[in-house]
């Protein structure tokens, strides 16, 4: 016997990907009700990562089309499915592409952020299906467990984390994805100790976030590597206190110029672009006897880090960050507490504003390398 | 002036390296007083190292010939230099290849164990010559500031540590490289937690010594990966509860069995070989969201570790361990009392001794994998 008060389906509107590059398309989709474990949200906002953008470009699976694209927004939830009472109708949610069952063996480890209960696979993390289909009845393929450029989504409990409705969306949106992978790398992943020496490779969201992690970690001194001398101004901000221009460094290695100006390596270094080359180079950059190379970034090309064997073995590491080691249900809130208490730097990372309509522009910005955060509005 | 009770030259009996590959002669030498922070010993008993055979094999530098090759030795001082207080003649000591200072940053870090004041240089560590020559007056090259194929060496005094005398010399000496290195890596560097589930790569002394520091740390499973199926037998008085034969697993990968023997991969890899190809295997048999790979090999080829990027984000690290993160002046003297506790298992190690003069079979047993360890007594 159905209940009078179970969700119904829902239409609305959202950005829907039918072929790789092309642009978005605003179509009413219809969105299906949450079932077990699941909640459906009501987008607030969402924001534009870099994986968006590389699977939007990618013509063969992974990536699948049509889709409804985006990872890091904030929520408030409409309803929810059976056996969820982590959540109710009104609260404030940040979806998360990593899961947090909070009960399998990952989850419960110190040591770990890759919930093996629920590993990441296509569609709906339970069933592999969609909650979305098109004006045709089509189906509409879910992105990375959020699929969050739509007014409604729907979200599977573990993917989620319940906010502070204090903090303003749009700053909560960030803590979504990008900055908490950078801040979280910096805090969980290194656990940088004060009067650290920080060097990190590409000053993106991600990177900057790294350089605001260690900030708040007490490291000293933060080298930023870029191409792009205005990335320095504005990590000024974030705690950078050295640049160095990877364009004006002539004949030397960057590992040779960090090496320099460290007197034999920085304590920490992090990748955030995703070069496997550059990985390397980060590497050799890392003091020995305790150098930690962090690795943040994905290469797309498949490429495999390569790690000099005798450096290694004379003290240095090397260690991934998905997500910056960040459970979403116990420290996304703590990130919320920071940014409340004015620890956290959030606002300086939303470089530009849009309304839903327009989001095809938020694309233009990220691939001109023009925005760091461009937050996007539904009801805009 | 000259004061009449400085320490004079001494002559006495070396096993001399005259040429890559070729036996070891034994010679009348000169070694010279200990200078200032150098401290003057009479070797008790020396064993041999992988280390040791590798370098004598080598044709081209960094070997450098004639030498006085060995690096792990028990012996008591004879003399001191000026500016020695850490120990005096009498004293029961092991002298280590690697310095540990105890004032420099890295020496005062407990994350390192790489001296900074005194990084490895051919020669002795401050100046850079020996304190050998032969019976025509020629000098003998010192080898990783030990040189223990000698009746009497000259260590630095940053390059021991004191030893309670209750532990018998041939146990000591097994302290002063091959059992440290392994030991200490499941001790200091990966830092083991019990219940731990641990693969080790190359059943040799150090994987074995790695068992044998993985079952104090308390680790329940312990597999041993080798290609001698004698090995389980010895690795068991270790620790060593399930063993993989590289030659009996067909098609399938050495990280394919791993992962299923231990659904899903190893919480400790540990490569004790010095095969990059095989480091990449101790990678791809930890388990995502906290598996730890420890290099303890060298791959004399110079040849890379490669790390798939993808699965190193997912919470894998990688991290180097040159002898076994021991730092000698604190770490050793904690082994010698888990010895003397009946903690820590040395005696097993011991396959082969022999006297002095039979130095050249030492090298044959190691050489033919018919040794662990083969003690050489000085006086036999």
């Amino acid at each position: 016997m159905e209940n009078s008060s179970s969700p119904k389906p829902i239409r609305c509107r959202a950005a829907v990907s039918r072929a790789a590059g092309e642009p978005l398309r605003i179509e009413e989709v219809e969105v299906a009700p949450p079932k077990a474990y699941e909640v459906r949200i009501k987008i607030l906002c969402t924001s534009l990562c870099h994986t968006d953008l590389t699977f939007w470009r990618m013509k063969d699976p992974p990536a699948l089309f049509p889709c409804i694209f985006g990872h890091e927004a904030v929520g408030v939830v409409e309803s929810v499915g059976e056996h969820v009472d982590y959540v109710a109708p009104g609260d404030m949610v940040v979806p998360t592409f990593a899961a947090h069952c909070g009960e399998c063996v990952d989850c419960c480890s110190e040591r770990s952020n890759m919930c093996s209960r629920l590993p990441y696979r296509p569609g709906m993390p339970r069933d592999g299906t969609t909650r979305f289909s098109d004006a045709a009845g089509e189906p509409l393929h879910n992105f990375l467990s959020v699929s969050s450029f739509c007014e409604y989504t729907v979200v599977d409990v573990a993917h989620l984390a319940k906010v502070d409705p204090a903090v303003p969306p749009e700053k909560a949106c960030l803590l979504s994805c990008g900055i908490s992978t950078g801040v979280g790398a910096a805090w969980k992943v290194a656990a940088i100790e004060p009067g650290s020496t920080v060097a990190i490779f590409g000053l993106g969201a991600v990177g900057l976030a790294v350089a605001e992690g260690s900030r708040l970690r007490g490291a000293t001194r933060i080298i930023g590597v870029d191409l792009n001398p205005d990335k320095f101004e504005i990590g000024k901000k974030f705690g950078i206190t050295d640049f160095v221009n990877t364009k004006e460094i002539g004949e030397k290695s960057i590992s040779d110029v960090i090496k320099e100006m460290t007197e034999g390596g920085a304590d920490y270094c992090f990748e955030c672009i995703g070069l496997a080359s550059l990985m390397s180079e980060a590497f050799r950059s890392s003091r020995l006897g305790w150098g930690k190379t962090i690795v943040l970034g994905v290469d797309m090309n498949g490429s495999s880090i390569s790690i000099p064997a005798f450096e290694i073995l004379r003290g240095k590491s090397v260690i991934g960050s998905l997500f910056g080691g960040i459970k979403a249900k116990t420290d996304i809130p703590v990130l919320v507490k920071q940014y409340l208490n004015k620890e956290l730097q959030l606002d300086e990372f939303i470089t530009h504003e849009l309304g839903f309509s327009d989001i095809n522009k938020a694309f233009d910005l990220l691939e001109g390398g023009k925005s760091l955060r461009c937050i996007i509005w539904m009801d805009r």
